[in-house]
C-alpha cells in the first residue's frame, strides 16, 4: 500500500533523528507562510530544531559537507512542516516552484549544490515525482544564529476549491 | 478616523528623517516594478535617499546593528515609494507575500533577523494586518555601492478589473 | 525584416562567442524549469558552457568586472537557451518579472550591478521592450564550483490556451 506523504514525512524525520511535532518558532516580525491563490510561499528556514539551531558554523571550515547537508534536510523538513501545519496535510501539496539554498560557506567552499542537495532528496522523498523542483544555491558568508544553511520555498498548492475562482 | 496607509507612510518618512518625495533612482538596465495580473514585483531596493546612498558599510562593524535597521526601513521605505508612483496609492495594496533582505554583514554578525525587523516594521506600521508578510535574511559579502542592506518584495495588489481577468 | 528573438539570441551566442546548442547540464536533484499557469521559474544559472564554467572567481579581485559581465551575460543565455527547450521558441516568452544576480566578489567590490547590467542587456537585445525586468543583484561569498556569477529568473509565458483557464 502506498505511503502517504505525512507517513513519508515521518520518516525522513526519524531517519535524520529529529521531530517536527512541537512549535515551529520563527523569529521577527513576519509569518511563517502566506498562501496566494494557489501558491504558498515560505519563509526562510535554519536547521533549527526547538529552539536550538542545530547546525551552524562555515561549511567548508568548521562544518562538513556532511553536516551542511544534514543542515539543508532539516530546513527542508521545517519548511514542510509549516505546510503542513498551514494546509492541514501534505497531500494537498500540488508542486515546489522555487527553493532557494543559502550556505554559509568558507571562502574557498564551492560545493554548495551538494549541500543543497539533502534538500532535494527530501523534497524527493516526500513528494517523489511531485518534489521536482527549481532551485537556487549560493554561498553567503552569514546567516541568523550562525545558521550553517537558509532555505525557503514557493510551492503550488491543490485546491479543493480551484475551479470557483474565490480561493483567494 | 483611520488614517490612510499614505499617510501613515508619510509618518514613518518623518519618524526617520528621511524624504521620498523625490524621483526613486535605480541603476542599470532595468525597471523598478513590474505588475502581472495581481502580483508586483520590486526590484533591489538599497537604502538610497536621492543620490546618497545612506547607510552603507558592514554591519556588525563599521555600521551598528540600529544603523543596519534604519537601512533596512529605507529599502522598505523605497519599495512602498515605488509601488505608491506604480499603483496611485498604498491603498490598493492588498498584501506582501514575500521580502528578502540582504544584509552586508560582517563575518562574525549574525543578527541578520534583527536588521531585517526594521522593514518588517515598517510594513507593520504602514498596512497593519495586512502588512504580514513571507520573509528571508541573509548575510552577504558585499552590496551594491556598498549599501549595508538590499531588499526586494513581491506585493499582491487588489484590482478594480480583477473579476473580469482581463487584468493583465 | 524584423528579427525573431532566436535568431536575436544565435546573434548574441556568436558576438560573446561561446554555443548554447549543447545539451544544458546541470548538476543536483533538480529541474532546470518549472511552469506553472503562465509563469516559468529557471534554476540557477552558472557560466558553464558545455561540462566547462568558463568564468569563475572573485569579480573584483582575480576576476574582472569585465569578466564578470560576461559571466552574466552567459548565465542570461543558459536561463533563455532553457526556455527555448521548454517553451520551443523565445516567442513565447512574454515578460521577465524578475532576474536575481548573485556575484561572486572580492570584500571591497561594489559594481554588482554593472555586472548584472551584462544580464541586462543580454535581455534587452533579445527581447527589446518585452525584455525589461525588475532584479535584485548582490554580492556573495562563493558560488557552486566557484562561478563568478549566478542568476536566476522568473518569466510570464504567451499560452496558445490562455483562455480557457485550463493551462495548468
Amino acid at each position: 500500500m502506498e505511503q502517504s506523504r505525512d507517513e513519508l514525512f515521518e520518516q525522513v524525520a526519524a531517519a535524520i533523528g529529529y521531530s517536527f511535532d512541537g512549535e515551529i518558532a520563527i523569529g521577527g516580525k513576519y509569518v511563517s507562510t502566506i498562501e496566494h491563490e494557489d501558491e504558498i510561499y515560505v519563509s526562510g528556514q535554519i536547521p533549527r530544531v526547538g529552539s536550538t539551531v542545530v547546525v551552524t558554523g562555515r561549511v567548508g571550515a568548521e562544518t562538513s559537507l556532511e553536516q551542511g547537508k544534514l543542515a539543508a534536510k532539516i530546513c527542508a523538513m521545517r519548511a514542510l512542516a509549516l505546510l503542513q501545519r498551514s494546509l492541514g496535510d501534505l497531500g494537498r501539496v500540488k508542486k515546489i516552484l522555487r527553493i532557494t539554498v543559502y550556505v554559509q560557506s568558507a571562502p574557498d567552499f564551492t560545493q554548495q549544490s551538494e549541500v543543497a542537495d539533502g534538500a532535494s532528496e527530501v523534497l524527493h522523498t516526500v513528494f517523489s515525482s511531485s518534489g521536482v523542483h527549481t532551485r537556487t544555491s549560493v554561498g553567503v558568508l552569514q546567516l541568523p544564529k550562525n545558521a550553517a544553511v537558509e532555505l525557503d520555498m514557493i510551492a503550488v498548492v491543490e485546491s479543493a476549491t480551484q475551479d470557483n475562482g474565490a480561493q483567494d
